[in-house]
């Protein structure tokens, strides 16, 4: 599907950590799924649930794991680390035009700002006070970055992306369109029932690697900063609360919810549609499931879930009306088991 | 409330595709729910749960459909589809000022762009290169349009859309402020615990006549393009994964996150705030309740639910509690039925 | 942690209605959490889960209910709302650095505005016709507001905020970057399956002292107006549909999805995560905790659930496979019931 000048399998093997099995000679100028592969087209099967269409594809090579290369009808690019290669393989055909480096005429920068000369600041972006930007940094445009901010080398930020005061970025980061990174937690005292709010003071500390999705929302702390660790990924529409700390390597998928003061700890599965309570402590390498609800401290490494599949309507409310009277029944049954006890000691 | 032009009844009724009953020459210069229409209002019973307020209310006409129209108080307008008639009603009412034509002073526009003479660009709008603009597309200030995206003839674009490079639009679509259009999919490998991102090579294409709501985010594909509808309607909020193919006249409300590669079929209705799991396949005509959450293809039309109500806490804090032991009563309900199986079975 | 001029403690306690326990002298320059406080800074006691380090806290002073007054063995402000004194306390540390007054050079502003002198109007916002904008306002930079709108004296708008028309925000409110106000409720007529938009004609009222967090969103109403009462505040990635009344001082947590024509009564807490269906009333001091369905009016005050705690997944499975057969258990459990007594009657 996508284009590009043509390679032979042999210089794309190299360049993808694969090693060849099939003629080295066979050109490749386009990547694309089994299904839709056309001759010329290097395709992947990197899940079972690809395998069925090897025997159909038109494809030239396919990158496959050492499972799928003994009976591969295609030339293949065998892998240890098949999702791997096929990045390293899509990133070969990425058209990526390199914006203008600079700041764009129609920016406007901040007093006391140091910016790289390699950084690209794109137009209508607005820069405040005390800004470093890092070398080969990419700020698209209508980015608002507020004072005493900072941007590490390579990291980019898509249009629209939003920087509160005192937000702190690593470097080789990108931030999607339309992130609000540093919004004031969701702080308020109450007065005889009215809120007054809870100026925040702290920042948000984000490490190098991170990625952070599309209209994704990360507080900023109350004295302390909200941090996220290195090379944590975060998917679209992500509310991170005040004070949270998410440890490296965690993976967030869309619209989950951590309320403030939540710390997760490093190479956590954070499925999506899930909601993390505040005030608790996950333990390294826990999994939560799509649409959990986490409202307690998980101190043990493993997979946690909450959620509930979807029923036919008319058998699903059949089963939740009864629900109200679970308690009850286990009550009942307790009494059954009770009665059934004494006749059965009884006979004996 | 809304005030307009004074028209008759009898205009109106051409304009909405109803029938009269009662004065044809009333004049109608405004429209109003029923509880607050005042004299010279047009209203409207376009549900049972507000017959109630028909006796009481000051409106000088109302559009009903034929079960309300014989004991109708009112001079009325009667049609097949009130709702219809009323979306038709509520047009007439709408100030909707034209902004002008032509591209603001201020818009920056990349090479080789094609946009149509009658467009309306709006204040600091960046367009990329080799974008396509169709007739009468209305796009509103601060948007940031990618390369090699088109916009359909009539598409309205409200202020802070961002599409990323090829997103293709139809005509007649209207795209509300925030919603990020082809954003990269969250599509990672994983090298070690360390995550390695995949370039999503893939774009984003939106039928004709599609809506998409505030803040919205839809995701470009991998490899081959993320795909909504012809007259898709997409609420505020939503998340739309890489590669997820949702079928015409599909309906998504709310706060609904659709993981990647999910295919959604035609006239299908996504209640809010319902997560779709990705890599399933929903049939045409499924309709999923509000906080459902779908995890298996489902091939057969009609509705699916797993929501359940919220109670008061003291009762659902003890029916939950039994929950995790819904198993464990489930055997010892089998056990007491084998017990009093076998005793009736000596009673015989 | 946050540094000011240093301030006795007497000082302080005038200033954040709060009494001394400790050396009146004692002075202040900083502001930090128990666990990493530095001698001159003030912390805080505000929930019984920090007591435990107040032993160990190096804090020069700290914010305390009565309850922990007596043992306290730092000198103390003592409070009897802890919370508020803290709000206070923070607020002196806060650096507000304040915008220039006046319209910046880029902003671009219609006919017929009122903009107070006293305003400050960011880089890059477009302002629509007949817009009133009071004292002190500060608009940020890239905020687009619609036609016929008002915003309040002293009311904030963080950069990228967009108002569409006929949105009146109150004074002292404050808007965080992203939020989108006044876009249209996701109302359709269906016309033989096909989707027909019906026009938002109604606008957005805000009351006063009103927040509203990052990249939420509130539609406009069909026909009046979506409203939102005085001193409601709401989290992030909140959806209000349209035609929803939030009562004055209700608070909305993150990731909350409210549908069309709810009522919610005044001093409301809806939890994280919740969804609340429409045209529905719930009355005033309902409080929903986190991610609950609320699917009917609800008219005692009072707490209400329905969310499920995460448990390790084998066990979560196990229990969810037989929730389709609560039904069926609740029946059978009836039958063992019924046969009980029938043989506990034969055996009298």
């Amino acid at each position: 599907m996508k284009q590009s000048e043509p390679k032979t399998l042999d210089a794309l093997a190299a360049l993808i950590g694969a090693r060849i099995q099939g003629d080295p000679s066979c050109l490749i100028d386009g990547i694309a799924p089994l299904e839709s592969a056309k001759p010329g087209d290097l395709s992947f099967v990197t899940h079972k649930q690809y395998r069925k269409y090897l025997a159909t594809s038109q494809a030239s090579a396919v990158i496959v794991g050492s499972e799928d290369a003994k009976d591969c009808p295609i030339p293949a690019l065998i892998s240890d680390n098949p999702r791997l290669s096929l990045a390293k393989a899509a990133k070969l055909f990425e058209k990526n035009p390199m914006p203008a480096k600079g700041i764009h005429a129609t920016a406007v920068v901040g007093q006391g700002c140091e910016i790289s000369a390699s950084a690209s600041i794109g137009a209508y972006s607005v820069i405040g006070d005390n800004v470093q930007i890092g070398e080969n940094v990419i700020m698209g445009s209508h980015c608002s970055i507020g004072h005493d901010c900072s941007l590490g080398s390579q990291t980019v930020l898509k249009p629209h992306v939003t920087l509160y005061d005192n937000v702190r970025v690593g470097a080789h980061c990108l931030i999607h369109s339309g992130a609000v990174v540093g919004s004031d937690g969701f702080g308020f005292a109450n007065q005889g029932g009215t809120w007054v709010k809870m100026p925040h003071l702290g920042g948000v500390v984000v490490g190098d690697q991170v990625e952070i999705g599309a209209n994704t929302t990360i507080d900023r702390g109350f004295l302390e900063d909200t941090i996220i660790g290195q090379n944590v990924i975060i998917d679209n529409l992500v509310q991170v609360g005040h004070n949270v700390v998410i440890g490296a390597r965690t993976a967030i998928a869309g619209c989950v919810a951590i309320a403030g003061s939540a710390i997760i700890g490093e190479g956590c599965l954070i499925g999506g549609g899930s909601s993390i309570a505040g005030h608790l402590k996950i333990a390294a390498g826990v999994h939560i499931t799509a649409t959990s609800g986490v409202n307690h401290s998980i101190s043990t490494p493993g997979i946690y879930s909450s959620g509930f599949p979807a029923k036919p309507a008319a058998i699903w409310r059949k089963n939740a009306a009864r629900f109200q009277f679970l308690d009850n029944m286990a009550k009942r049954l307790r009494v059954l088991e009770n009665i059934m006890r004494s006749r059965l000691q009884e006979d004996e």
